[in-house]
């Protein structure tokens, strides 16, 4: 059988099994799979370089289905490629299987998991750039990416920062099967409309028929020999291509066949044909970086510094101890401090300007690499790349981020850019860390705990400086607190972190004064969040006084509620910001919200009053 | 004076004045509203239609600042149209002031607010829409964007749309400055890398000296006689121009001059022109749509109806009934149910594609003309939009959104489509309104609440079919809640909405055949939540089980525990999703991840077993 005729055959033994393990599980988007499998056929058997037995072999290269519902066609992928076998395959969608309903690293194959449209790309742009700049190996990253998705802006912020960086290591390959969930897309089979858009980014643009594998072949050579630009495949499919009940209409997205027998009967039936990928070769290791001198930053008690600076210092001094850890910025890094990083470590920073869903993108194709990304932009901005942080979680990625300029406390700027609600969105999501440091030396203590870390470790900085009132020596775990005022006749407890803390102390130095002993909790680690500590607090005091900078829900507040939740005989007190805020000075802003030490104070004052049980 | 002669003394003015503002202020961002300036006269002068005593005729031309941080400009722009003094311009970021440090509605001329770049635009074409599909006046739309913003993946969702839709009401003009926060942006003055980006999204683009007046007039003059394509003009400027002190100089962003008596002197000096921007004329008054028969769904007692689908035929239902009702959806309307009102009115809905930035956008943009929008999607999918969201609570805006596929429920298409975090995201929005309704009655009676109710309100509606519990008559108030079950025997209070309810009931049931009487609440307002219920179920059974379809982190059991924070006696278990689901059928999901009723009974029965006090 000559090389095409294999292909071809391949092609369709891939839409067969994608017709029955969607029929085994009767869900799933077996249309969606069949438009691409001439492309993924081709690509397997005669481009895509990977060892199965080895998925952390680094010379790999890296395949992502950014069109995450083409599963089956994965699946199927899978199995031809001996990966997984005939009776794993109809397992798909089944409680307990790894073949999820969307891909996800669960599978050791899969680098990240998709199924949000628009992440694969932008994803695949962070494994690029690690390709490019810290493994240089030459590995390549190839994208399956659907019409559909070119909705999304985050595959444009893929499309320029792949040319602004020569990502010539990159290929895009999109499906363009014209059909979305419900109706044609807005471009069709106008392949034109992409490659033009591609182009003026600065891609090189291949069209070609998407079902012709020697037009698919000759497209994977030439995006292999491009240089200095990534490659983009337009190439025309058509929709369940290949039977009769499906192929090319509308309203058939994302079901099982009716007649999958006919389907398969139309496509030549099932087929066993294996394909030995071509295993990466040479002997190439990832680049190392030589680890530098190492200063570790501290400050003494007579320093007032923004935490945000604290981050920056820390981070330099980490990169220098550690060479897996990187760092990106969305142009703001002379307001997250990450500069500090950029300078002392250029090779290992990334400027992702304003376009904060490939920075949050860039840290996950980054971390599939193994390194250890930190990304900073303003608190406020990680609402931008929300979803991203979601779906990181669903790929078990490990990424510290880190925003700066938290709250009112950050002034005249006003509310665009002060983050109200990063703590409550940043504790939504699976397996983070939630820290909000409130001195330098705790910042910096928790950047390198951060470093270690599973799973998506999250800090607020502050924007304004605060005293020091740690030392460089003092320990900070992440799930831990810091009891900073203790005495047995505490009467109310004062729990802040961050700038509330500061006003905290505040006001238990003037309810001292009025004769009410305050104990005081530094929380300043909000998710894992010292239970112990808290409901301690609550034994002994009775009466809580939460503040912070944030909006009532689901910040600090509810954080240290859900602690108590099972506990009597403890009255909590939030306080919150639940004002819109204008501009004003920070001072102004934390009385008028009123989470200064005056409210704190006649907050207290109002609990202790108030006896037991009158609520 | 020429005309060209005063538009340059006033572009000088609005330089001097940014640059008091901004003094006055001790921040602010004169250099990058100085490079804007002959942009702004010109258009004033000469273009823009605006009756600043009227802010809210119909006939007004809309112009938004998607580079928020240009706000010196804008503020010196209402003063030489004598919409605000002098005195006022120089409260600019203080306490009070109406002049935030970006730009908000507080300000009766402000559309929305600006300040998280990439926003206006897309904004602007929601409002481009407005005019051209439903007002169907000859307003038009001007959005003054910075070069670093273009990064921004929005913006091109909002180039995609605008083109798609052919909105020649909408001209972008960019203000090229080269500089961004800190350094030079990814194209620096290369003018034509954004007009082949435009021109392959399908606009029309200009280039031109965005310092000569006469190229500016010009542009103006040709985006507005253009047809079935918006324009954008690309202008190359210079930040600081004018003052050497800053004039293209990298380092200067963000801050007052340093001399800024020098700079005013090479900008002339101080000048009090006025504009009297032309007004708009014409009696024009917007399209109106006639109001149609009005059939409100209703359920019976047999019905098994997923609250998605009851979603869509009450805003069918609603949109007959009420002509200012108009739906938005992301390419997934026959999930979501939008489907329905599209069809009954396809002259008030609107496809946004695969483009959740652009879908929240449009509906901001579409409220600014008092539509009342729905914007909907997969729950999951408004996280990718959820920077707009944040920033629509800061415009003020009266929206309401509908996310439907919530939680571990949805069962085979697995986590990437699961809603998990959207109740605490939402809960986290400033003015929110969070409802997350059990039966298709109630969802339908919730959908006309929703449309009165002030600022942004969000809808959780459930993938799969739940028995209907409720009459087609029972009223549900926002920050109501259903009693379901009670007596004065109570142990045990059982909350949850949505799918978690009706475990809930089932749990009820089996306890009190094993003897356990069990309160049932439906808490089918998560925000606001009915305090005086949840507060009566904890006086009179001290024990209260959650349970609900999502993480632990800001869902329905926090809102609960935020009621009762500072209520004694009252102890709460949480039940929700602790673990990453994968695949499964839904039943076997919400066993598995312990919120089903055999979770909910085993915890109210080990919380009525422990003695009060013991934890």
């Amino acid at each position: 059988m000559s090389d095409s005729a294999f292909w071809r055959e391949l092609g369709q033994q891939l839409r067969v099994d994608s017709i029955r393990s969607s029929d085994a599980a009767a869900s799933g988007h077996p249309t969606s799979s069949m438009s691409a499998a001439d492309l993924i056929a081709v690509l397997m058997a005669n481009h895509l370089h990977y060892d199965f037995d080895k998925p952390d072999d680094p010379r790999n290269d890296h395949l992502i289905f950014s069109k995450g519902h083409a599963s089956p066609l994965y699946y199927s992928f899978l199995k031809a490629a001996g990966a997984i076998t005939d009776d794993e395959l109809l397992t798909f969608r089944k409680l307990g299987s790894r073949l999820e309903g969307h891909p996800t690293p669960v599978l050791p194959w899969v680098d990240v998991a998709t199924g949000s449209l628009g992440q694969g790309l932008p994803i695949g742009v962070g494994v690029a750039l690690a390709g490019k700049r810290l493994d240089q190996l030459p590995y390549r990253v190839w994208v399956l990416c659907g019409d559909s998705e070119f909705a999304e802006g985050s595959i444009w912020e893929a499309f320029e920062h792949a040319a602004f960086n020569g990502l010539d290591n990159l290929t895009a390959i999109i499906d363009v099967n014209r059909l979305g969930q419900t109706r044609e897309t807005m471009h069709g089979w106008d392949l034109r409309s992409y490659a033009d858009r591609a182009r003026a980014f600065g891609w090189h643009a291949i069209e070609i028929d998407g079902h012709d594998v020697d037009a698919i072949d000759r497209a994977y050579t030439e995006a292999a020999e491009a240089h200095d630009r990534p490659t983009v495949i337009v190439a025309k499919t058509k929709k369940g291509k290949g039977a009769s009940e499906v192929e090319d209409k509308e309203g058939k997205h994302g079901k099982p066949l009716s007649d999958p027998k006919k389907a398969i009967e139309e496509l030549g039936g099932e087929r066993s044909l294996t394909v030995s990928v071509a295993k990466p070769t040479g002997n190439a290791e990832p680049h190392r970086i030589e680890a530098g001198d190492v200063s570790w930053p501290q400050w003494g008690p007579d320093d007032e510094v923004a935490t945000r600076r604290a981050y920056g210092d820390a981070l330099a001094a980490l990169g220098s101890e550690r060479t897996d850890v990187v760092a990106l910025d969305g142009e703001v890094s002379n307001s997250t401090y990450s500069e500090l990083f950029a300078k002392a470590h250029p090779d290992r920073y990334f400027e992702m300007f304003i376009a904060e869903q490939q920075l949050v993108a860039g840290a996950v194709g980054l971390q599939v690499r193994h390194y250890r990304p930190f990304a900073s932009t303003f608190a406020a901005f990680f609402s931008r790349a929300y979803d991203f942080v979601r779906m990181a979680a669903i790929s078990r990625a490990h990424m510290c981020l880190a925003g700066s300029h938290a709250g009112v406390a950050i002034g005249e700027d006003g509310p665009s850019q002060m983050a109200l609600e990063d703590l409550a969105i940043f504790r939504a999501i699976h397996t983070s860390t939630v820290l909000y440091p409130s001195d330098p030396n705790q910042a910096a203590a928790l950047v390198r705990a951060m470093a270690d870390y599973p799973g998506i470790a999250y800090m607020r900085t502050s924007r304004g400086a605060t005293p020091t009132i740690y030392g460089p020596d003092d320990a900070f775990e992440i799930g831990g607190s810091a009891v900073l005022r203790s005495s047995d006749e505490d009467q109310v407890t004062l729990i802040g972190a961050g700038v509330t803390l500061h006003e905290a102390l505040k006001a238990a130095d003037e309810l001292s004064a009025q004769g009410v002993a305050a104990r005081v909790i530094d929380l300043y680690s909000i998710k894992p969040v010292d239970e112990e500590t808290v409901r301690q607090a609550a034994a002994d005091t009775g009466a809580i006084i939460t503040v912070e900078d944030h909006w009532p829900e689901g910040g600090l507040g509810d954080a240290v509620l859900a602690a108590l939740a099972e506990v009597e005989n403890v009255r909590v007190h939030k306080l919150a910001v639940t004002g819109m805020p204008g501009s004003g000075k920070p001072t102004e802003l934390l009385h008028e919200f009123g989470i200064d030490a005056d409210a704190i104070v006649a907050a207290a004052q109002d609990l202790v009053r108030t006896p037991a049980g009158a609520k």
